[in-house]
């Protein structure tokens, strides 16, 4: 055995024992990927296992994450901090080696990846922010941008639909520094893919302006290395290296099927496949001083490598020092100094009204001029969405340096991207499209929450208030299913200075993703010389106005709706009814306050509480309680202008102030 | 000018006098595809105005939903039930024309499109039906079932992956008798395709083993109607005929650019584009008689086919009277006699404990074998969701007659498709993934609620209680999400036999989907003959047990949950806390009962409540109110075998008895 077929072995065999020792796991791609594995990260992948930060190191994604055991075999190996007693913990509480590779957990883990499809998707993302950042960053003669993105992907992520939007994607922008090695195993759960997977895969990709290497024998070191020296010359074109393998490969009774694809091999089957590949290693988690010290020559490969950069970096900064100080900020994920200057002057009282969507529009292209690394798109809406940042480029193959990222109509693929974008770092990326399409791209938006990735999500059109387009187009259960969504904040400001409030909180976050709930209709400017301060929005939830310190009712609402329960509010009081009214534009972030806090909002004893949200009311219990009145829409829109759907559907000023009255008066036994 | 030349332009003129009287709207594809679509119309469609519900008439889906105006024209034009006045109140409260095309609402539209990529992928859902139908019911010399299915698609359409994952099935399964005419204009909002769609459309259907016509003229009715016939042709691939096309087709100012998109032409710029295209009729909604005449024909040649197929069906009622009477109940949606037999015996007490997976594979393996037309598959996932229908055999495009249908790794196509099976008629379809793939498959799902189709969508793997596979397996937010879509039914059984009732409200409901929510790990099964019937699963809610009439606490819980609040309600009754569980496995059956059943299930003075599901706690304050306590989990999973999980996160009995006491003391003053 070379020390090649030697160190395949020893990263198969980790994997294999990896999983068996759980009694749980997929032992049957790391079996058949070990190879191509072994090959990129031996022979290519440009990393340092001691800094698994630093900035220009190659990415690497596992799409397939249930293959987790290959991803920690290889970190083992390679010598990043993560001990064998960890791998010998897989699948257990608090160990490193959880089920699906999962980022911030497990040194040198890219992104968590679980969910198929989206591994693809978020490496484009990362693709994309490299040719970004070098296109914006790098000068001639400083290549201080400059690393590939590789990932292994399966045939179940082919088969999903948002890696057929990232790529499709991926050959207009021609990024030629993406590589996928597909793992073509012709095996999936629930049998031979030819029952569902007839298609010609290289041609498709040919399609979408990629390169295609292969098929290759994929368990073939030297064909894998071959491949990879192609694809890295191809510096136009994203590649993708079709690898013929055998899933569960040296396995006697289970190679080549779906058996050994989700569950562990068996002690017996274990030791039957050593015997098969020559492994004399019988003892579990027993890897060969010889594979262990050759692999972890990455050790000081990459300390080479980093050392290297880092002086290029120095000599980049000394001829280029404000670019290299931007860039250093980028990388940090920290703000410019005043970023936010001004901002608050942006809206006034006695503005005339503005959508939110417009407003933020605003604010969006005030930032940018002060926050470089602020970059994003739309899904093929931006002139709807109001995102487009002026006078800032777009994204193109050509002339590369804009910030306008035109998604195309692929929603669930824009997210992925923007998720990926912010995993590689040095992007504060945001995306956009209507509210209802939210329901395309949930996928990831979850990935992001649990990765704590800085993204705004932009969701515009967020009612019935966008009128004719009708039930299709009109959201009701979307901010609910979002609101469920642990670690996502959802903002839906009620105006242009809420809106501004907004902004500033999802730019400050770092640690997880944001989403802004916008109109499409023209709101009123709150009068902030008359009311509480929009700052309030930083607490989710505020008294915008009361008639009286000691309400009888609370008004509550959300966006477009606040308004109508700000003149519901003002009626009742008029008419002896002391009202007060809650802001509550973001859930999450009011839920995070000291109780203290929450109970000056909505005392515990004031019971008479009415909420307002154009959207189902499933969920506004949690505020209202069950002796309250929760005003939404608990069925499907319609399509007619607006403003009748508000008086069809109940949403009025009149309505709250009826229910009020009837909720006082049932207290009072009157 | 011709009578086509005429018929084209007074579709046309129709769709862009709609648009311009509400002054609201998309006119550019009605100016550009109504060539296309008129040669459709007129020469190929196989439909009868008179009676829409014709079972075998061809399917027309127009993908591009913003198009609508185009849709109403033809509708008219032909002799739809769709008066003139209908389209001249477009997009208003209560008309027939809404934004876009409902469902249910407007004769002869076959199905709710909108967002985009629905329409293809539903389209290869009645294709599917078809030609199951056929194959299952046709007898040689008797082709009862025989029809295409048609579509427009638009370059959005085919940006959207979900059209990906459908195309790449369909080429699979070598659906023949799948037409769809792609409008490639080259234009979408966000300006030319170019910039974000620069992908070879024709190879990349070739390589899903589709038959790609052209790109021809789509503009010319003869390139139009050579491109059908060859599509009608060829009957072993499905056809994407590539139809070049001009957005705003006549529009001095306006065609071939994004701005003929999404507004109106202005009356001005509607003037002008009728006088460039030589249409003398000013006046709006002038339909000139030839026109009319000639395109009204439809109604004869439909009713001359339908005819001649009733005459079919009754020479094929005689030779095959059992399988005409089993086609005859398909369509008509109704359930055969007795289909529910033997289901209550199927789950006994004393039984070992069984997941609900297992039980539900149990129920729809008994099902089949009396409702012929219940149909489905999973996502890659039929060993683990256990919805193989044994001895069913498998769709296939050789062997055609099974029930199972490989949908691959295709989440959000399956939804698609089981909805266009729903759609089209004959079949009751169910889909199969787990829980956390939900994410993927949201916008099929509020279609179908939204149409109010009978779908079964099946999850398993409904919470931590997978286990290792860790947290982007396991759900949280997901049951809230789908909680809050109108007329989704969401049903979480806690044992087997809560799971037979839920399979019969499944199945006995025909406007609108039905959720099935299920465990991965065994539970025990509830001992009926000591506590209430299942049957209590069709009220949504029911008092399963209680230690007396009185209860001094409510613990309230669905699924894996319930049996933790059986525990705890026993050893609180026990230790003299009065107690009564309650099993919650649907909100929405439970919600839409009399409030006086509400009342006496969670009697409104008994405010010590308590809920647990393993899930968000984001909602659960609808039944718990102010203050109770909800258990749930509101932060992400964890990977580690379940037990462990239940127990650091708290879903323990002992947890609940604590907090159950603690609410007890409170009220008391204790």
């Amino acid at each position: 055995m070379n020390t090649d077929e030697l160190s395949i072995n020893s990263v198969r065999f980790l994997a294999v024992d990896t999983v068996q020792k759980a009694n749980s796991g997929h032992p049957g791609t790391p079996m058949g990927a070990a190879p191509m594995a072994y090959v990129l990260w031996d022979r290519f992948l440009k990393h340092n296992p001691a800094d698994p930060a630093w900035p220009d190191r190659d990415r690497f994604i596992l799409s397939p994450g249930h293959a987790s055991a290959l991803l920690y075999s290889l970190l083992y190996h390679t010598g990043y901090d993560l001990p064998m007693d960890e791998l010998k913990r897989f699948r257990q509480w608090d160990s490193k080696t959880p089920g699906h590779p999962e980022r911030g957990l497990t040194p040198g883990v890219e992104m968590t990846t679980g969910p198929l499809g989206q591994g693809f998707a978020h490496g484009v993302g990362m693709a994309l922010a490299e040719r970004w950042l070098a296109d914006h960053y790098n000068r001639p003669d400083h290549e201080i941008v400059d690393h590939h993105t590789y990932g292994i992907v399966s045939d179940g992520d082919l088969q999903e639909g948002v890696s057929s939007e990232a790529a499709s994607l991926a050959g207009t922008l021609r990024l030629g520094k993406l590589i996928y090695l597909y793992d073509d195993n012709d095996i999936s759960i629930e049998g031979n893919t030819d029952i569902a997977f007839a298609e010609n895969v290289a041609q498709r990709f040919h399609a979408y302006g990629w390169h295609v290497v292969g098929p290759i024998d994929g368990m073939d070191p030297e064909s894998v290395d071959s491949a990879i020296k192609m694809a890295k010359a191809e510096s136009g074109r994203p590649s993708l290296i079709i690898c013929r393998t055998i899933i569960g490969f040296g396995s006697p009774n289970k190679a080549g099927t779906a058996s050994a694809h989700g569950e562990p091999l068996g002690e017996e089957e274990v030791l039957l496949t050593k015997q098969k590949l020559g492994w004399p290693h019988v003892e579990p988690f027993t890897v060969p001083q010889e594979a262990l010290d050759h692999l972890r020559e990455a050790r000081v490969r990459g300390k080479k490598q980093q050392d290297g950069w880092q002086a290029r970096l120095d000599a980049y900064g000394k001829a280029f020092p404000d670019e290299a100080a931007m860039l250093e900020e980028a990388w940090s994920g920290e703000l410019p100094q005043g970023w936010d200057e001004g901002l608050d002057d942006l809206f006034r009282p006695g503005d005339k009204p503005i959508a939110t969507r417009d407003a933020s529009g605003a604010v969006m292209n005030a930032l940018v001029d002060r926050v470089h690394a602020f970059t994003g798109g739309s899904a093929d809406l931006a002139p709807s969405t109001k995102t487009l940042l002026k006078d800032h480029g777009h994204y193109g193959f050509e002339e590369f340096c804009g910030h306008n990222i035109h998604f195309g109509v692929r929603e669930h693929a824009m997210g992925a991207i923007a998720n990926g974008m912010s995993l590689h770092g040095g992007t504060i990326p945001y995306t956009a499209t209507f509210l209802i399409f939210s329901d395309y791209m949930r996928p990831p938006m979850r990935l992001a929450a649990l990765m704590g990735l800085r993204v705004v999500y932009i969701f515009t059109h967020d009612s019935i208030g966008l009128g004719e387009d009708g039930p299709t187009h009109q959201p009701i259960e979307q901010l609910l299913g979002m609101r469920g969504v642990p670690n996502l904040v959802v903002l839906r400001p009620a105006d242009a200075t809420e809106n501004v409030e907004a902004w500033k909180v999802a730019m400050e976050r770092t640690n997880g993703p944001t989403v802004m709930v916008l109109s499409r209709q023209a709101l009123p400017v709150l009068d902030r010389d008359e009311l509480a301060p929009a700052s309030g929005v930083q607490k989710g939830g505020y008294v915008l106005w009361e008639h009286s310190p000691n309400p009888e009712v609370i008004l509550m609402g959300t966006g477009s709706e606040l308004h109508i329960a700000f003149e519901a509010g003002k009626t009742l009081s008029e008419s002896g009814v002391s009202a007060r009214v809650v802001s509550l534009p973001s859930w999450e972030l009011f839920d995070a306050q000291p109780r203290e806090y929450r109970d000056s909002v909505l005392p515990p004893d004031v019971r008479a509480r009415i909420s307002i949200e154009a959207a189902t009311p499933v969920g506004w219990e949690r505020y209202v309680g069950l002796d309250g009145v929760v005003v939404g829409i608990p069925h499907f829109g319609a399509s007619a202008p607006a403003s009748v759907l508000y008086e069809k559907f109940g949403l009025t000023a009149q309505h709250l102030v009826d229910e009020a009255r009837r909720l006082v008066a049932a207290k009072s036994g009157v």
